[in-house]
């Protein structure tokens, strides 16, 4: 399986690129992750608009529960032979025209700071993954 | 402004420890954070039954825009005499017997890993300040 990020800005430093790996590395026997960074909208679009099964991460996107997230994210799997794209807003939000007819996720009501949403979203992959297989993680 | 932060397991370590830390300094100039960790639920409901002003982090609690989450906390300040005290529950939650008639917020419909709970609070209370002072921060 792969996992493709896509975002506006630069990548993690620091603290939040050392919790990403983490992740990274717990995931890497299930799935490769790929990160593509962009200087614009325009240019994370045109990205976007390439690949078959995308999930926005947006502020006006539906919040779900960790069961729900595991249950949309393979499910996206399938459909996208087994490649699926998260699309991470700037500080902006996404772009409208990439938004419709695509599948739009809240990871919170609570805005949380645009570097570390790819931390949030690398734990909640990993607990899928766990979630999926049946193991005790997410208990 | 003091706030109290009490859980029941460890300090976080290694790169949570250091997101912690970046907050805890943006902060310092504002208000003071003291963790308590404590060994079992009893010992972490001794403590929390003293607290005046306490908010539990609970996923049975009500899920709050960040704006909402300020709104919160500085009325509990001034209710609790510019104290306010965070409780993170273990991994099988708050015992029942505390939640009774205190407030219970949830970070999210997903569930995040327990070590990185701290994390994602110290960012709303960093967020919850910049709200306040009507910095661009939080846009």
């Amino acid at each position: 399986m792969r996992v493709q990020i896509a975002a506006v800005g630069k990548a993690p430093k620091g603290w939040i690129a050392e919790g990403v790996a983490e992740y990274v590395e717990r995931l890497k026997t299930l799935l490769s992750i790929e990160w593509n960074y962009f200087k614009t909208d325009e240019q994370l679009a045109v990205f976007v608009k390439k690949q078959k099964e995308v999930v926005l991460l947006d502020p006006n996107g539906k919040t779900v529960t960790s069961e729900a997230f595991s249950q949309l994210f393979h499910q996206k799997m399938v459909q996208g032979g087994a490649t699926v794209t998260f699309v991470i807003g700037g500080a902006e939000g996404l772009p409208e025209s990439l938004k419709k007819e695509r599948t739009l996720l809240s990871l919170s009501e609570l805005t949380f700071t645009h570097q570390m949403v790819p931390l949030i979203l690398v734990e909640q992959i990993y607990r899928a993954t766990e979630i999926e297989k049946g193991s005790g993680y997410h208990k």
